[in-house]
């Protein structure tokens, strides 16, 4: 098999830790496989050199910013690439440049635009282990890019699809995929696979492992993604197309947001367009608006409720003003204290029922749901934030995701 | 003017420095110059990535290290760009391959062959100032490499040469050239101008400003080459052609060079081809020669002395056991209790008597000369190495350098 295998910060964080990722990638290419490893910095060293820049500006220049901070990644995979060397194997270090990766010119977050895998491709006929430094690229005329946040999976990601890797598999310090958070309920069980778009909305939903980035590339490049644990051998979870998972289980995950807030707009004028103008403006002002609900009342003017992030309370706050006071809205409340609860599975699309047992759950253990919204593979409930844990215990018993 | 302004590990040791080094590109931008700066990593940060490189192998990979280290002047060159551009100047910072510096093949001490300045030109002419990350260049198929020890002073002169700059500065620590170490005279004189051939020759003696490699250079390119320092203000020395040192002085300096041990030979057999013999094998020892003196004895018999620097010492010693045990030679002594003095002039070419007043001086002061060696601008004698200070001080005084 060809296996592209990514190690976060944590995973090369000391140079003890490095040599146990030489290890591992040694024992991948003794199986007889065809390695390429990705790397991050060394976890701690981007932090530095941010600070570093800092010093100096407190707006530094993006381009700048970018050819300090892909140093850091060039440190690990030369460093990776010499423990390798000592071992016995043929490897090589690239930079983003040499893997062929180009972007956009947003410097700082820059998206892939392509990948020429030329140059990995002939080291890898080579028989060589190919070292890449993660999260950079460079733009189309040659200056040097990161790709932000995740920037590390999207370059395995992206390297994956283009030598048309078997597996992409993304080390972390947690052992894979489960079906709910382990610290809420001690029963969650680590799922084998999972649907492309189920982790989709589990990550958007509050999981942290994988950024929707990564996970939207793996699915446009029809990428099997594998996260895996680097601190033991265990199996992890493999992300994969819907098609290729046998046993299409109901509900696949529970997954808990805690860092959501509600708006309630209360006597919202009766004028065409006022919706469009209120949330155009929130827009403007950079607040994600998630769940809307809107509510025709007995005097003819109108309710609104939706709901944002935590952080993007106080600028909401500040568009609502506005119409208040231009008389456009009556009144308006905020609550801090909910979350979002959610139940996850591809089956959904072809058994009914589901969400409906969600509800009898909720009902079950007297809480009250305070807004809901579906999508074909999801179902989400805003409740009191107090139920949270309650809640997720319940579902992930209904749906006997602990068998 | 054009000028290309080069600052080394300690000029830019820690983000204070970089904040100095920074406010002085900005005067002289200010000044009306253009400039191209070019940096070495933080001093001890290559070392760390060494030692980082040797926790995994005691023989890194060469390409694998110069993927290593030449992270290490990125880091620089992006964080006096952000400080620049913070004093709000157009400042940009190129990797060497972006300035198109094109080396061989010799990982870690690779040769600058060429530099298509057309990306600087380019920037120069938006009026923007460069940082170049020095000591590095790429190989014509695309890798990166460095350039071994004073790998920054080179990228900086090859820079001056291509982009055909007015002044090549190199700042260090010490703010000139003098007349003889400082240390040993206290009455030494900072020199305005040398010519290039007379810094070779100190430099070759001793004087550890500038490495040759980057003097040759400059004189190749026909660069002016000025080191100062960038801890003051100071005027520093200018290294520049022949022709534009209007007032030719007799001897510009007194070198001294401890660094020497001489060689013995009694009795070497009357054999055609002996002498090659010996110092063939001595060169395919690594052991390097300097000065070489022969007699013929009165019983047909030859004596052979060499000096070579101490640290060749024990495999010359190795080189010439063999020609004991093989009867070639009677007898071998060695001594490292010498020094060689040198005096430096191209004032010599054209007068006479400078040599002599060189042995007056030593005679005067009642010291024996072991050997002696000239070139069209130099006079050496190595003699006891207890007598070294005497001798310079005597010869500053004769060639009246403190006037």
């Amino acid at each position: 098999m060809l296996i592209v295998q990514k190690f976060g910060g944590t995973s090369v964080g000391d140079l003890e830790r490095i040599q146990n990722v030489a290890n591992r990638v040694s024992e991948t290419k003794k199986a007889g496989h065809d390695v390429v490893v990705v790397v991050s910095a060394m976890s701690g060293e981007t932090n530095k050199l941010v600070e570093y820049a800092e010093h100096f500006s407190k707006t530094p220049t993006r381009a700048e910013l970018d050819m300090l901070l892909s140093s850091g990644e060039r440190v690990t995979a030369s460093l990776l690439a010499i423990a390798l060397n000592e071992l016995g194997f043929d490897a090589v270090s690239m930079t983003g440049r040499r893997a062929g990766i180009v972007t956009d010119t947003l410097h700082t977050k820059a998206r892939i635009e392509g990948i020429d895998p030329t140059t990995m491709n002939e080291a890898l006929k080579e028989g060589k282990i190919i070292v890449v430094a993660g999260f950079q690229g460079i733009t189309p005329d040659g200056r040097v890019t990161t790709l932000g946040r995740g920037g590390s999976d999207l370059s395995a990601v992206a390297i994956a699809g283009a030598i048309k890797a078997d597996l992409c598999e993304i080390y972390t310090d947690v052992d894979g995929i489960y079906t709910t958070d382990p610290r809420i309920e001690p029963k969650a069980k680590k799922l084998d696979m999972i649907s492309y778009d189920e982790m989709l909305e589990l990550a958007s939903l509050g999981a942290k492992i994988l950024q929707n980035r990564s996970v939207e590339l793996a699915k446009k490049l029809n990428v099997n993604l594998v996260t895996r644990t680097s601190f033991s051998n265990e199996e992890g979870t493999l992300i994969t197309k819907e098609e290729n998972i046998m046993e299409k289980p109901l509900v696949s995950g529970i997954a808990l947001d805690k860092n959501q807030a509600r708006v309630s707009l209360m006597g919202v004028i009766d004028r065409p367009g006022i919706a469009s103008e209120i949330f155009n403006a929130l827009a403007l002002n950079d607040v994600n608006i998630d769940m809307i609900i809107q509510n025709k009342a007995h005097d003819n003017n109108t309710n609104i409720d939706f709901t944002v992030a935590k952080g993007d309370l106080l600028d909401a706050k500040n568009v609502v003003d506005k119409f208040i006071q231009s008389g456009d809205i009556k009144a308006d409340s905020y609550n801090e204290d909910i979350c979002k609860v959610s139940i996850v599975g591809v089956g959904m699309k072809s058994h009914t029922g589901v969400a409906a047992k969600a509800f009898t759950t909720m009902a079950e253990n007297n809480i009250n749901i305070n807004m809901i919204s579906t999508s074909e593979i999801k179902v989400s409930m805003v409740i009191e934030e107090k139920y949270a844990e309650l809640a997720v215990r319940g579902l992930h018993e209904a749906y006997e995701l602990d068998k």
